[in-house]
């Protein structure tokens, strides 16, 4: 069985976003307070329902200290993570 | 000596799409047809001048058939590619 995951861009940011944030023991409240941006506009985000820009790719991956590239990583590359 | 060049997240994207697509053999024109994007927009992306979206990221990378994660890499990665 196949996971059947939507795999837009959007999605997949959300979702790495998501991981990434959690990984580093971080709320959306806090990761709207480090990057700037508003806690709403994360959830949405997380939620796959934002064309993020680049510059907030990047004000995000700083805010949680990762490369930007990890927030693009398609979903087979972090499942174990 | 090192290099001085500037390393914003717009910056960094523009020349990284002018090397892939210049690797790739196509012009700036070529690019944007195949992409169905304007050609006068891709120029204005690799000079750095456009807070390109993740959708459009995506449609960059699928164009140069290119993986989107290399757009975003940093200077000293593909210096020797």
């Amino acid at each position: 069985m196949t996971r059947d995951v939507a795999d837009t861009p959007t999605a997949r940011f959300g979702r790495n976003l998501k991981k990434l944030r959690s990984a580093a023991g971080l709320s959306q409240e806090e990761l709207a307070a480090r990057s700037g941006l508003h806690r709403t506009y994360v959830s949405s985000v997380e939620r796959g329902n934002r064309n993020v820009s680049l510059e907030n790719i990047f004000v995000l991956a700083a805010a949680l200290k990762c490369d930007p590239r990890e927030l693009l990583a398609p979903p087979s590359d972090g499942d174990g993570a």
